[in-house]
C-alpha cells in the first residue's frame, strides 16, 4: 500500500495491497426479519478474515435493500478454500432457505486500484 | 442470462449477462452533508446505462456508513470511456472535493458468476 493514502482513517474500507489479487462480489436481497442473520453475519466476516489468503472486506446495505459484500483474496485456491469451510457452508446452506430472498455471486480478478489520493494522477 | 434465474423479481439487482466481463467496485465514505450528491448519483446511473458497453449497476450504502456501487462493462475501453465522459469528469471532481471523504476504485474481470437458483449444484 502507497504511504500517504488516506485509508487507515476508514475502519469500513479494506485496506487491500497493490493488485492483483481476486474480488468475490457478493449481491444480495435480504427477506423479512432478521432470523439470526446479523449475528451470524458478524460471524462470517470474523471468521472469512483468518482463512488464508484473506486480503480485506467491504459490506454496504441499504435500508430495505440490497446489499453488498466485497471480500478480497490473493488468490483463487483461497476462495475455494473459504466456500468449503464447514461452518461458512453451513451459514450458506441457512442463507439459501431462509436469509437471502435473492442472492448472486462473482468471482472477478483486481487488475487495478486507486484512490482519492492517487486518482487526480490519471490513474 | 439463464432462464429461471430469479433476478427479474429484484429491480436493484444487474442483470448481467454470462461472464467475462469487467466489474468496477467503487467504495466510498461519504462527508456530511447532501451537497447536491443524491440528485448528481441519480444523474450519473442514468447517465451511464446509456454508454456503450454498460451492463448494469448494483448500490448499497449503509446509514452513515460505507456506501459500495459496482458497474459491469463489456470490456476495458468502455470503463475508459465512461471514465472520460465529460459530465462524469465533472461529477468525479465535485466528488473529490465535496462529497466523498475517501474512496477507492478497483478495475476486476469477472470470471464466474452464479445465483441462489444455480448455487445449490456446486458452482
Amino acid at each position: 500500500m502507497k504511504s500517504g493514502e488516506p485509508d487507515e482513517t476508514w475502519p469500513g474500507m479494506a485496506r487491500t495491497p497493490e493488485p492483483p489479487y481476486y474480488a468475490v462480489i457478493f449481491t444480495s436481497m435480504r427477506s423479512a426479519g432478521d432470523k439470526g442473520y446479523d449475528s451470524a453475519a458478524a460471524r462470517m466476516e470474523e471468521l472469512a478474515a483468518q482463512q488464508p489468503g484473506f486480503l480485506g472486506i467491504e459490506s454496504a446495505r441499504s435500508p430495505g435493500g440490497l446489499g453488498i459484500t466485497v471480500s478480497y483474496w490473493s488468490d483463487l485456491a483461497s476462495i475455494s478454500g473459504w466456500k468449503a469451510n464447514l461452518e461458512h457452508r453451513s451459514a450458506q446452506e441457512t442463507g439459501r432457505r431462509v436469509w437471502y430472498a435473492d442472492y448472486r455471486i462473482r468471482i472477478s480478478h483486481v487488475q487495478r486500484a486507486y484512490g482519492k489520493a492517487s486518482s487526480a494522477l490519471g490513474a
